[in-house]
């Protein structure tokens, strides 16, 4: 299901500044800065991962999840949030 | 607190790889990939990420915050503790 | 949006359960037992309300949720999706 | 490694909220609440725990991790540091 292309920019421009800070925290492990300076910055870039994940979990919520959720099948329905349960406690940390 | 050669070796190896996933996230994303692949894709990307956290918190334990805890000052160690709670609940998730 | 009656069963029964977790941790506090073990009791019973969470937010994912996405009312769905991402990313952990 | 005795009255007195928190749960069940409603509860209750879990994670950094962070011995230094990173990545959440 394809991810809409206003959305799909935003998630592609945040993925290439992603890029940018593993790269310092690259730099910053070679050149021996403090540790927890170095977690702060591996925390931040896991934060912006969360937050791409985010635009690709609404996306999957407003396609994908709507249409089987419309869907007046109830055993089809009740695979739905058997997917809908995994897809969230999986990836929505 | 400088994290040792052979530590400093394997995060940045690390870092690289999470580079290469971050791009093909992008990839997956231009590509219009089923929503579920992608974010197994971030999730692992972040799962990496952890791991490259995990030795530098361990690199941390083991220099700066053993320093702080031999030391025989009371009122060091407490800063430390608090610290050392701090830094734990933080970034160890 | 009532929780059915089963549902209801289920999460009450491991509900009391829970309650009894908590005493026996009181109890391992109160006898001065290893650190690590109560960590353990204290993990379990974390990981046991999680399963009463999950039940809690199926149910809402079934009702509430459901009937506003099936709405045909695009604001309407708008509103839950913001809703749902809010629940989700705050109480799926 | 005992909890000292403050520390001990303050977790105990902290777990008697919670169990007082998981009955109210039961209730809002019963009751047929919100589900939403019913979440932040279950949070609540897990944020509570956490606060529990946090009081006997310092214990054991203040007492049993220190002991053997202290030790000359470097093997036995290795495994206290093995052990602390298992005991954080699993319990500090």
């Amino acid at each position: 299901m394809p991810v809409i292309t206003e959305k799909k920019t935003d998630a592609i421009t945040r993925l290439r500044a992603i890029e940018g800070q593993i790269r310092g925290v690259q730099k910053m492990i070679d050149d021996d800065r403090y540790c927890i300076d170095i977690l702060v910055q591996i925390s931040a870039a896991q934060e912006a991962l969360r937050g791409v994940g985010k635009i690709v979990m609404r996306n999957y919520l407003e396609t994908c999840a709507t249409n089987s959720i419309r869907s007046q099948d109830e055993r089809e329905r009740q695979a739905t949030y058997d997917e809908l349960m995994d897809v969230i406690y999986k990836f929505a940390r």
